[in-house]
């Protein structure tokens, strides 16, 4: 993934020198890769060439990492640390940030629209779509959207999950469908079961980020820890207890190994799976 | 496009509200549509079904729309009027701003992978290509990159022009280019002649807007008048004068209608390239 990323981010040496720089900084040396681990393992079931899966991951890559540079800016969560490193804007700066948050969008389209993902542009043009989706305003940033309302509301659970499964849940299931769509074709009960699994995964994650946030040290976290609470975000925490969102990410975990059982070459699911959960305990 | 547009943005009684309504707010009810226009006057060269060539062009509009929101932002232009309305930060917040840019974008995406935009998938992922990279950091946001890295500096001539055909260029490329590949296929010669009369248009477009934002009152503006010079930012008018800026318009206002002699049903890109000139003068 890492030399993938270095390969297709554009040349710090071609103008504009600073911006590109930037993106290079917001998208390489850091991150787990939790996204395009679950493309690779998901293209795994499908038999799909991992040079096509390379692809689709590094896609749904460049989206999170957009999302964590806006995501850190002043006017969003306004914070000073992410993966062990000054956050974009305080490195470089705000417009700096902003721009190098839109260009890695368009930089994940235009991979995605590579004549070398697929044998199918129809099917190529499905995955655009789910992209698409999983990022907008019905995804991943309507999901940030609703975070910044709720912050200092006093949420329900099914409110907080409403929002977990767009703000992070809906790229990590696009990440799970867009490595299955590089191989053989699943049928609709294949998908809905995957889907399932990458859901309960995309919680579990969040459940795990929680408790993370509230127990974790700044150092181990590689971002500012105890965040969430001093915001006063709703989280499965305090909503639930450090005790109850342990067990619910145990739930999770359990839900999601189910969803593979009728799945043949699921191991390196069922291992990221595993690792999500016990990035803790 | 108004109705089309209308309809293929979100419901704002959809969750999330507030960010569905400041998407509506940032697109609908303004805007000169001058690049849906220019798409669709390229459809036409091309005996293009009008309702795939509307896809085409609200896809350029969203990005365009997107482009506004962010530019406005505090953290990069800073401005409080667009459209004769207050701008999308000021009229709701900037966190809200911020993700109305990056839904608008992932719409645009979405719109071009639309199944009924073409019968040619391949030819698709062509067009989801050539707007991606016009909008990212070779294109439109690079350029945005290059305004700013120029804020204060004695640009030259050549750099002017470099950073206006990323900046705004690049999109009334995208714009035309898009038309084009919605009907009959052109070849290489059609099209770079075509790309030659986009050029053009779109550097007259700066150049007019500089002379404008140097000459008309804000009023007839719909965005704050004198605001480059205020700023320091060179323009066509800082660099040539009023008068040379004027002539230069009206060469390239030549040279675009030059480019579109070997074409029959041009008629409508040169009503446009009139009033891109007309605008003022």
């Amino acid at each position: 993934m890492e030399t993938a990323l270095e390969r297709l981010l554009p040349n710090p040496e071609h103008a504009p020198q600073t911006l590109h720089a930037a993106m290079r900084y917001s998208v390489l040396e850091g991150g787990k890769r939790v996204r395009p681990l679950l493309a690779f393992a998901a293209g795994e079931l499908v038999n799909a060439d991992p040079a096509r899966v390379e692809i689709a991951a590094c896609a749904v890559e460049l989206i999170h990492a957009y999302s964590l540079v806006h995501d850190d800016l002043p006017c969003m969560d306004n914070d000073v640390l992410r993966r062990g490193k000054p956050t974009c804007h305080v490195q470089f700066d705000q417009a700096t940030a902003l721009l190098v948050g839109d260009s890695l969008q368009s930089l994940a389209f235009e991979l995605l629209a590579s004549p070398s993902l697929t044998d199918s542009p129809a099917r190529q043009l499905e995955m655009i779509k789910l992209l698409a989706v999983a990022s907008g305003s019905r995804g991943m940033a309507g999901g940030q959207a609703f975070d910044l309302a709720s912050v200092g509301q006093a949420l329900t659970l099914p409110e907080l999950e409403f929002m977990h499964i767009h703000k992070t849940g809906a790229l990590i299931r696009a990440s799970v469908l867009l490595g299955a769509h590089c191989g053989d074709t699943l049928d609709e009960t294949a998908l809905t079961q995957l889907d399932r699994y990458a859901k309960c995964v995309g919680l579990a994650f969040q459940v795990v980020d929680d408790v993370l946030d509230a127990e974790a040290p700044t150092a181990t976290l590689g971002k500012t820890a105890g965040k969430d609470a001093a915001d006063n975000k709703p989280t499965y925490v305090s909503l639930l207890g450090v005790t109850r969102a342990r067990e619910m990410a145990h739930e999770l975990h359990h839900d999601a190994l189910a969803a593979l059982d009728g799945f043949k070459q699921s191991q390196h699911l069922r291992e990221l799976a595993d690792f999500i959960l016990q990035r803790q305990f």
